[in-house]
């Protein structure tokens, strides 16, 4: 069936982030949509962030375009433009390589759900606000620096 | 800015159909939210079926994959299983090569809005209910025995 039952996909709120950086995405709980319903040319996550999640630490990819439409409730959009209030039927785009580290904070005191287009992480992704960097060649988060976390 | 400023991006009901077959669509308002932004890995459509309008004709793509998700209103998923309602913050799949031609069809009396995923057509697009074939490598919608329509 192409409806797809979001309550048969397994939830998960697992994260690669080291332990130090993992606590504001600790209530981002998602479904991956692609895997579990065969689409090969892009990821689909449907995302639920609990009051006070985040979407991801603030991050810009140089390799992935990024899509996000609100669903219900209510986040904020940190970028660095400020925050931006996102609603039910809102859209944000985030163009590869663009510079802007961007994420979403459910600054609300209820539930906010969006989905989030984008393809697998193959290149390096920046986090401008933490000392942390997606090493991609070397698949794994590190600092700066290059030591690994 | 990130966030999409909906109005201020065209929005049309122009399709590549032969007349015959484009009045289910004349109703279909959707604007292209990639080019609009800057993205390249994937298309984005944000679309308005007016009541009564149809999202395409049934049909499914040889080589890319298609994801919808409802954002307000309702519609129908028609497809080889019969007819599925579609309400805000259902979604759908439908995995390239499938053979399960699908459309959306809203039979209520307001609008439905949803957004649309997909890749731009490189391939054949068969449509199992009328005499139609997209013919890639020719670009143009022709006749299911090839004559151009």
């Amino acid at each position: 069936m192409p409806k797809l039952n979001l309550d048969m996909i397994e939830q998960t709120n697992k994260t690669g982030y080291p332990p130090v950086y993992a606590g504001q995405v600790k209530e981002r709980w998602y479904r991956r949509l692609a895997p579990a319903s065969g689409l090969q040319d892009f990821g689909v996550s449907h995302v639920t962030l609990k009051p006070g999640a985040w979407s991801a630490q603030r991050h810009w990819h140089v390799g992935e375009d990024e899509f996000v439409v609100m669903l219900s409730g209510e986040a904020v959009l940190v970028d660095d433009n400020g925050e931006t209030p996102m609603r039910a039927g809102d859209c944000a785009a985030f163009p590869k390589n663009d510079g802007n580290g961007h994420c979403l904070v459910n600054q609300s005191d209820a539930d906010c759900v969006y989905i989030a287009v984008g393809r697998p992480s193959e290149t390096d992704c920046h986090y401008p606000d933490i000392d942390m960097h997606l090493d991609a060649a070397r698949g794994l988060q590190c600092r700066k620096d290059g030591r690994p976390w």
